[in-house]
């Protein structure tokens, strides 16, 4: 069986954006981990404008080639990690808008959230999208990545070096993202 | 004294959206109440792209002219009721875009919120908002609107047509909107 399909999803836009290394260092964690193809799927390329769809996700009947186009990205993924900072206490409009495009795309499969920040780590970002990954039949994990001050790691060359801690806290997501996402995974195709 | 600037922010920003009757309603009320300078703010025409400033804007140098313009409008209030939908159990992206672009516009006035949807009346919504508005020092009233099954409401004209329990909230909201926006006018001219 194939390995199963983890996206990388950049939760940060900005052009000036630092939170692109947390992203970097996320995805290459992923592809150290050996458990899945790993595509790293940036919202800033991905460029959805702020949804306009005449009807429900739910129903799939897209009017925009973008939404279209982004159905396709997702629709291949078993899992992933949203990498999001967090914007006044909670999550940016780019997260939210990407997944609001769609609905069944993401559905039975398990995400994982690494978050970065000053000394909240992003986590009141993380924890306000709980609830909306589940309205969405997402499988949000417990295990997780919490960046506090997360510049300070950045080193010269711009690239994240993550604390032992860190790395750990990676592996462990990424190995329950594996065992849920082989469990799920029957019933996206009709074989449960 | 002028009578305090009253914005009613429309979250609703498809092409095809129903919320925006809900809004009309909330303005309609607004300006029956009497006690303020009412102006209807779109965010469909306002027409924010996904926030991409260089700075922090609490900060103030904002380098798009969008925002420039956007920090124009919300400067001018006194105080605010955002009218907004729920996707996916919390607030929409055009939401969060339009307060995450501007920060020190929003402080220290009060924001009454109106959500509306199925049955949960996008509370969800206006929960999940709540913590964000405090981080920009604004000041969300406990009296709100939350509109359940809103469409049933919505007559063959397109006009919202509130019950007498959904009137009351809305008058309740804007004396407590009046109240707090003239308390809190010396803090934001150095009188205080």
């Amino acid at each position: 069986m194939a390995r199963p399909v983890l996206q990388v999803i950049v939760g940060t836009t900005r052009q000036q954006r630092k939170g692109i290394a947390v992203a970097r260092w996320v995805e290459q964690a992923a592809r150290e981990h050996g458990g899945f193809d790993v595509e790293l799927v940036d919202l800033a390329e991905v460029a959805l404008p702020i949804f306009d769809e005449p009807n429900h996700p739910r129903l799939g009947q897209y009017v925009h080639q973008h939404t279209r186009d982004w159905s396709a990205t997702v629709s291949r993924a078993d899992a992933f990690v949203v990498v999001t900072p967090e914007y006044n206490h909670s999550f940016p409009a780019a997260v939210k808008n990407a997944l609001d495009h769609l609905f069944v795309e993401w559905a039975d499969k398990p995400v994982g959230l690494a978050s970065y920040g000053g000394v909240s780590a992003g986590q009141r970002a993380a924890t306000a999208l709980k609830p909306v990954l589940v309205s969405m039949r997402m499988v949000p994990v417990v295990e997780g990545i919490a960046v506090p001050f997360f510049a300070q790691h950045i080193d010269e060359g711009g690239v994240f070096q993550p604390t032992d801690q860190l790395a750990g806290s990676a592996t462990a997501m990424l190995d329950e993202l594996q065992r849920l996402s082989t469990a799920l995974r029957p019933l996206r195709t009709g074989q449960a």
